[in-house]
């Protein structure tokens, strides 16, 4: 395969029809072995699409569900305010019960409402072009975003450097280059050699099927291991920097993302590994004060047992325990980075700067 | 299912056929969905049954290849010592050459060789009888090992404890209760309550295809997790004990066992758990100073990316790395428990009077 890096860092992963009477994305689920886009128009294949993961990825989620609302807002068929503020309510609530971790979820859905709430006084057919202008700019945003961060990221990879990353913060999961992953592409952009370690990621292998897939596309060295091998790899001496992305961020640094983080930076820490994470303010969540304050979904156990799996791995019988995320302690992360630049602890000090 | 625990740690997992003309194993690559029996005839079929792992854990490695090589050593067709110790040899070597880095293949194989050189004065059908007493005696011996290492283990569990074990130390890797995971089965025959939790272990999956399994079978409370989800559970609070088994110890207390294992310790000395090594003392190497001094396996890519699935999971140019092992530092290891008794830090004192 040919090794293109603005074929990987600008595809569309989430994208408005045309005619703005569907969301278009790519179905994250079928990948590496299948490329399909698929259509959403209604409020169920939405809540599916965000529920199964066929989007996901906090900033691609939020992204999604901005234009997600915006479709079906389209569709009331009403011109009275009040009937189409507690429509726009009541479908904002079903689409956020989809996934209970990732703020960019519920911060997208309540910036889309605050355009209604705050424009009480114009017309429905008013209000849903300010609700397309916000969406795209909600876009537009993350792609910003996405840049300085993987600007500042980059600021903290040297030439040669091996680089240990969990899960897919990447173009599929945001916009263009990434968080978690963005410094990755933007140091191959810029002609910086790194090497990239990329862990498989279970239950749903996002670090196999999607992060070694779009590294491995855009010609960055990425080799792929499975979760438990991140510690020989720190133990050869082949690494000097971990890079994850983040779903949510306490007050105090404790930063939530995909499951087995944390694992990964007490490794880290034991073999003196400086950890990064890396996501927008918009991940950043000033009223949950600690980690213990962040709500940590559970998924089915046929996740672990059957998925992708041609036989069942484990009798039907056998219990699982299947957090989707964990919460990485702050004492673990060396610091955090966002578009508004890189915190360093005390994080209760340097990120409540970022907010001032 | 009924739970049976007779049914799961008596077993004849590794054992001669009734003619010694084969060995006959389970094949653990095709459970738990199927429990079939092979028989092995030549030394093809028996490299390849190590080496597939169709048979598998150190000690049943050891078990196995001892009958192998007599079952080999009676087609050997000559009354001539010396052709008989040629061929013996070449046999020898070319089983020891199945899987570089558990101890018990060469140990075992060893042991038999020594039979034949101790006995040169005697005819060969004297020397194989004295080999198929040998062989027996290897398996015998296991069953005992096992059984006072699970009693030792057994002590360092109280009721209500939850237990966290990676890959597969139980009846199926050695002889009857096993050596990682046998004062887990004991604990069940005594009525010690405990909930064990068991890493899946990639990528081949010894933990949910073999260690839930055994572990439901035998009624014992166990909870299936992804290895990157041991970080969240000890940090839940739920986990008062890590138990593993060995493949290689070295004399300083360095422990080589399934790859995961170095990273499970380094969880349990941050969260403050003991992490307890088990193995019998055929399992550790006194030539082998420190763990810098043992071989890793590295194993096929195909294992992480296509094993097991439906269909492939990364790219075909994606890289991978795919160490069998890793080596878990003595100074992260609480105890090493052996048929002999428990050892404690410092190692290199403790280990060394084992062999007084």
């Amino acid at each position: 395969m040919e090794h293109d890096i603005k074929a990987v860092t600008h595809i569309d992963n989430v994208k408005l029809s045309e005619d703005r009477s569907a969301v278009i994305i790519i179905d994250q689920t079928l990948l590496p072995n299948e490329v399909k886009y698929i259509s959403l128009t209604n409020d169920k294949e939405m809540w599916d699409a965000i529920n199964l993961l066929q989007v996901r990825g906090a900033p691609a989620i939020g992204i999604c569900a901005g234009y997600c609302i915006y479709v079906l807002a389209r569709q009331f068929d009403t011109e009275d305010y009040d009937e189409f503020l507690r429509r726009f309510r009541e479908e904002k609530d079903y689409l956020n019960s989809s996934r209970p971790t990732a703020v960019n979820l519920s911060w997208a859905l309540g910036r889309m409402e605050k355009v209604v709430t705050d424009n009480k006084g114009k017309s429905v057919q008013e209000i849903l072009t300010l609700l397309e202008e916000e969406c795209l700019a909600i876009h537009q945003e993350d792609i910003a975003m996405c840049r300085a961060i993987s600007e500042y990221g980059l600021s903290l990879i040297h030439d040669g450097d091996g680089i240990l990353t969990h899960c897919n913060a990447g173009p599929l999961a945001t916009s263009r280059y990434g968080t978690g992953q963005g410094p990755l592409f933007l140091a191959k952009e810029k002609g910086v050699n790194i090497h990239v370690f990329a862990d498989e990621t279970r239950p749903l292998l996002q670090g196999a099927r999607l992060t070694s897939y779009e590294l491995s596309r855009a010609g960055v060295d990425v080799t792929l291991i499975c979760d438990n091998m991140a510690s020989i790899v720190m133990k050869n001496g082949w690494v000097q920097a971990c890079m994850v992305g983040c779903d949510r961020v306490a007050a105090n640094g404790d930063a939530a993302n995909k499951i087995g983080t944390s694992g990964v930076a007490i490794l880290a820490k034991y073999y003196g590994i400086p950890f990064y994470v890396l996501g927008p303010t918009s991940t950043i969540d000033m009223n949950c004060k600690t980690g213990g304050d962040i709500k940590i979904e559970l998924r089915d156990p046929e996740e672990i047992k059957e998925k992708f799996y041609a036989k069942p791995m484990a009798l039907p019988e056998v219990k699982c325990y299947n957090p989707s995320f964990d919460v990485t302690d702050h004492s673990l992360i060396t610091a955090i980075i966002t578009e508004k630049g890189i915190c360093r602890p005390p994080y209760t000090e340097s990120l409540a700067a970022l907010f001032k």
